[in-house]
């Protein structure tokens, strides 16, 4: 997950537009309006028979911490297509989709993530170019307190959570949980 | 649902930025890099005991037809903030929500939509800015044929059958469907 975001151009100021409600980027030298929105990030919990994926981040933020593979959704894909391009992209996986596990809200970095489960296709993994190294770890060994953000916390739990129950509901955030870190 | 998106100013071209596996927009003037993803729309199901509330569309697309109070989210909210505050934009209703019916991809639009069940606080409700009129519609009288979008028709059927089930999972889209009209 890459949560880093260029907004603006350099001539850029916050101004309202003519019948909008809120200020938005406006370009000084062209009038471009950028209109800023939150952005999805897709993710899976991979598992290959009791094993979890985990990738160690090659980029900031959190370089060298531990997380799923996820990332920004891109243009004109699906949210599943993007979880399964991002399980490729980071960790070199092929994955299947089984179900939603999650949508978490991160306000402050105005953020949707929609975190699905997923069983590896096969057990061949390799770092990725945003990774330093990938790996498969039973539960008792998942690096806890060098996980890269509080939503891999929370889609490991939700996740195993999951695994003993029927009908396990879509889950959130944590109540008061925001996400930050 | 306004599903218009000013994507460039005057002077933008598609590149590959160094480093980047997809061509971007960027500024020939500026340098600017204009990152485009999908968007968040969020929105709800509002019903006054069994009535649910629609709004006949003052915009375009789909000017004059029926839909949820639904829309873009914005910045620094969350998904449950955004689909509050276009209930009370688009139909002045406020809205208590009860639960998440579905998550829905139209990768045609790059948008994911994510569609609340929710319970109208009063009955009183009132056209907003983008609005010609809104109504309280019983099941039958739903004005089915004057729906603006294919998932206004899902958010509906979706709804309707989680009135009846307890541990109603999360939805997305039917089977083969893009959400194209």
């Amino acid at each position: 997950m890459n949560e880093e975001n260029k907004t603006a151009g350099p001539n850029f100021e916050h101004r309202l537009p003519a019948g909008d409600s809120l200020s938005r980027l406006i370009c000084r030298d062209c009038g471009f309006i950028q209109y800023e929105n939150p952005k999805v990030v897709v993710g899976a919990v991979c598992a290959w028979e009791e094993k979890i994926l985990l990738c160690r981040r090659a980029i900031d933020p959190r370089k060298g911490y531990w997380t799923l593979p996820a990332g920004y959704m891109e243009l004109n894909e699906t949210s599943l297509d993007g979880a399964r391009r991002e399980a490729w992209e980071e960790a070199r996986a092929k994955i299947e989709i089984l179900r939603l596990i999650a949508v978490y809200n991160i306000p402050r970095l105005s953020q949707v993530q929609l975190i699905y489960a997923a069983r590896l296709v096969s057990p061949d993994v390799a770092a990725g170019p945003e990774s330093i190294e990938v790996a498969l770890f039973d539960w008792p060994d998942i690096p806890w307190n060098d996980l890269a953000f509080p939503s891999v916390h929370w889609s490991l739990g939700h996740y195993r959570e999951g695994l003993s129950q029927t009908d396990y509901p879509v889950q959130s955030n944590p109540p008061g949980e925001l996400g930050n870190y």
